[in-house]
């Protein structure tokens, strides 16, 4: 894959974590990339939407390979405590590149609805697979990860919104009470 | 307070859960509320950051009361049931009214972000009075009141992205075995 390709995919995923889909505009992501209008146009002939869903996608297969790295290595806890601590040095503009984008097109565009689903069924497989490895049964594995999920993301949310990664290490804490992972 | 003030907070309210708060503009508001845009400038003399700030500080109050009068009657895991069922009523567009704006504004807009802040601290404050009358101490009562919102907020992002409740079921569930509540 071509870097001018890379480099309009990662300012717009920057941007989409930080303000959400709907205030990320065209014109944004040409000046924060750097990339010239045409190159944009000939990578992305379909435009914003197009942008975005692969954007998305991009997220997705990279938070599940990280999930995929370093669970069965560090554990779910530090997993979760080193998002917490990723937030505070973002000074909390990033985090969940997918919670914005996804609440806000869930009715509104199908499209990047559809790359969102996606990007968090590849979430939820990986962290399937770890419970999958530790002996859970797959139906089980699958409920584990789904509210694994779901914390986490909400855990970002209130981290994120208070200005305090505090909330996270609660989930962090919570979740291993109750895992026990 | 006066009607129209209200119907302007309430259409506001139901297209932030719907689509956030980039994507709503003052003349969608103006134009779904019914109400004249010289009405609107009355009310709201700061325009399109104090609706939405007292928007969703208004969400903040009406869930936390909903906590208060429902929790210690149905229980969490039918309280959190009742909102996987609002939610597929809704045909996902509702549920989760502050999840986009949070996310949105969290570094980029600081009177809605403190908005947020404050909606939220009035549900975690209302989960956290639930397990106080069960007798958890108040520290322990607060970690899982923020487990618990977290979770909820991100079973309803799951869940309104798949277009399916399955994803709160599940943290229903979860939560539940776990709390034992």
């Amino acid at each position: 894959m071509s870097s001018a390709r890379e480099k309009i995919l990662k300012t717009t995923s920057v941007l989409l974590e930080k303000q959400g889909c709907h205030a990320t505009g065209l014109n944004e992501i040409i000046r924060e990339s750097g990339s010239p209008k045409g190159s944009l146009y000939y990578y992305f002939p379909e435009g914003k939407d197009q942008i975005v869903s692969e954007s998305v996608l991009q997220a997705g297969q990279i938070i599940s390979e990280r999930i995929r790295l370093n669970l069965s290595e560090h554990g779910l806890k530090d997993f979760i405590l080193k998002i917490a601590e990723n937030i505070e040095a973002s000074n909390f503009s990033s985090g969940g590149p997918l919670t914005a984008v996804a609440m806000e097109t869930a009715t509104t565009n199908e499209r990047i609805n559809l790359a969102c689903r996606e990007a968090y069924t590849m979430l939820v497989s990986a962290f399937q697979e770890y419970f999958i490895q530790k002996d859970v049964v797959e139906e089980k594995a699958k409920k584990m990860a789904t509210f694994v999920t779901a914390s986490i993301e909400g855990g970002v949310i209130l981290s994120r919104t208070n200005h305090s990664a505090d909330a996270l290490r609660v989930v962090a804490e919570e979740l291993s009470n109750y895992l026990e992972v």
